[in-house]
């Protein structure tokens, strides 16, 4: 028998994916890790022995809908979904060729796109629910460097910002969160060896914020809200 | 003897005043209420007992200077402050007099530079602290009808962000919440007697929502966060 | 022999298009119009002899590449692009499906990415140049019937702030245009009867701003500007 | 007989303020220039002797209304405001006291105020008026060290979009220009001897950039537009 609510998280990785897994599923809810890469979740389900893995790959509709379909099959109906998803392509418009630049948006915006069209008849159906965006702080300014990551994170978060003003009123809650600064997993660690461990976000704590923002009360929900690391220069 | 932590409150009236009062104290916090009004402090005091009240016109930093060394000698020295002082000058240029714009100006912008030089210190010899401004959408947005606190309310939100910089190094949590729509409280409800009860903020759920950002770990801090209710129309 | 400077004018119809290629066809400059609908061409051309008319269709890296090759063939180096194209797919998520919100963005955003990779060489080889996008408010707001305009607006804008960033220092201006209104055209003004005059744009007067945009000197150059009409509600 | 148009610049010195006297002189406009030092003001008299000037204490309703009476007495209704006066009071909230932090809310915040609420009658009583406030990137960005010179800027920024929209629909004409960048003044240039000439924005530049805005045609009037240097790091 289905009793606990159910979180879907679409880009399960190694640090946000496995810290809101683990989060989520400790505060009760019933959660489903969604990743492209059978492997990525094969070390999830080990790291994580409650969560429910499913493959798919969010920049194909059909794809996504079965992902979905799987998931409620397994889990019921979905009342969060926290979307993860996110090709980091890095560069100035010298880096990166159109193929790229097209990846960037597919994965970011289009995969979000895609989600959020299917878990929509779900939520209405449950007379409300939540749906939270990892965003990056290229969402809010382009740098040189950036062409192709920030253009997909802004498309990313105008998205949201158009979902939130409409799915507010039918108590869909729709979060964007700005993310600035370097997560600690081991990948970024290595290529950082030298940082000191203040230098980083913890995964942990951005799931916690994450959290607390699902959770408000309907008379005060948050859209949009930052985090970076105490220390950080911005 | 000192064990609690010790929260101040400026600007405390009958909404998010009373409401930020009450969580903090839940949680476990010693709460000192400042306002100017000795009448409003003593509706505090008997709606929240176990408060600390002290008069303080923070437009003068002599009376804020006194007000929280009060508050130290009593309460000890201060972890967090809540700026929820604010004076609601509306109109347009033709309705605000120089007067007029100018008191805008000094409650919601030098009132939070006075309290922060003051508890600056503080926070420093203890090695943080936290410092969250109850802001409003006229901060991020000149509209018409608001020529006097839309002004005051973006200088008190860059303000807030210059010392978000400057001081998060110092581990001293900078926040600015960003307040969209009409807090349900006696006043408001009889100025809009035909609005339903979801148009309103509930000002206790803006207090968890401040509260939630107050806790965070120094890994993943929040500078900005907005809320409104869910049926709001932005 | 080729002694003007040559503008393209991406995405040229009967509203924007055809005022800028008068403007900077007035301003001595030969002018390039670019456009997927050979109807629109033949008539441009019949309103603007002086243009020069090209196919191209700009989600597409090669038929881009092929259109500018032959602008530069006919008329040199290219020293001014003002993108123009924009596909006005409109609606909440509920009224968009992928294919049309994939579409607003190959449109918008794509299509000025293969422009500009395409003129990069151009304009360095010669030392500078001007690139100047078409915006919209959307790119700055995303209203809830907005979903698909909006995400790809900002999309676009990101794109050129990181441009601006990392091709100034190189001597290329580029510069964006946000419009905040609705473009007086034959089909606006049929959808909307009963508008005064005032309530438009006039195309010619945005084609005025571009061209002061575009003559700025190097010490003060605009990235972002944005027009509307006096009267509007904004 | 008063045949040209006035033109008045608050905030005269040898940068922005000789700059926009000279460009709107040559312009064909009747230029008056305000300052408080009448140093300054025999200066500029010397560098621009077509000019009228004025000496005028912003921050005091009276002196300014006494100092707009004698341009109207001597060279008729003003058509057109250009507000330079700034102080630019720098530091972190480490570094000002009350006194400076109020001094530049004062001068940029206050005097603007001031300023329109003098010229606001003569605008309207000719149907239209142009006022253009000369600001900074501080009014969009609170950096460590701006405790105070930015949460002015903020404030004088949100005041004018407040009156853009109030005063749109009057024609009355209202831009705000962000510089961002180091103005080419003497005192800049012996402060930052090493500095190439193109790190500087050239004061003529922006001038021509403050013209431009104010000849717009109303269906397409900028409210918003940076300006800086090719080669500026941002």
């Amino acid at each position: 028998m289905q009793t606990s609510k159910t979180c879907v998280v679409v880009g399960a990785g190694p640090g946000n994916g496995l810290s809101l897994g683990r989060k989520f599923t400790g505060e009760g809810y019933s959660v489903a890790l969604l990743a492209r890469n059978p492997k990525n979740l094969a070390n999830l389900k080990s790291d994580l022995p409650e969560a429910h893995t499913f493959e798919c790959d969010v920049t194909q509709l059909g794809s996504t809908q079965k992902a979905f379909d799987d998931v409620r099959q397994e889990l019921g109906p979905i009342d969060t979904l926290l979307y993860n998803a996110g090709a980091g392509v890095f560069g100035s418009i010298d880096d990166v060729d159109a193929e790229a630049f097209e990846q960037a948006w597919r994965t970011n915006t289009l995969g979000a796109f895609n989600c959020i069209k299917t878990v929509l008849p779900d939520m209405r159906s449950q007379g409300g629910g939540t749906i939270i965006i990892i965003g990056a702080t290229a969402a809010k300014r382009g740098g040189a460097r950036f062409a192709a990551f920030a253009s997909a994170k802004a498309a990313q978060y105008n998205l949201a910002q158009s979902l939130a003003r409409h799915l507010g009123p039918e108590k869909i809650h729709i979060a964007y969160i700005v993310i600035d600064g370097v997560i600690d997993i081991p990948r970024t660690r290595q290529r950082m060896p030298d940082k000191p461990d203040e230098f980083f976000l913890d995964p942990n704590d951005i799931a916690d914020a994450v959290y607390d923002v699902s959770q408000q009360a309907p008379s005060a929900w948050t859209f949009e809200f930052d985090v970076r690391p105490y220390c950080e220069t911005w």
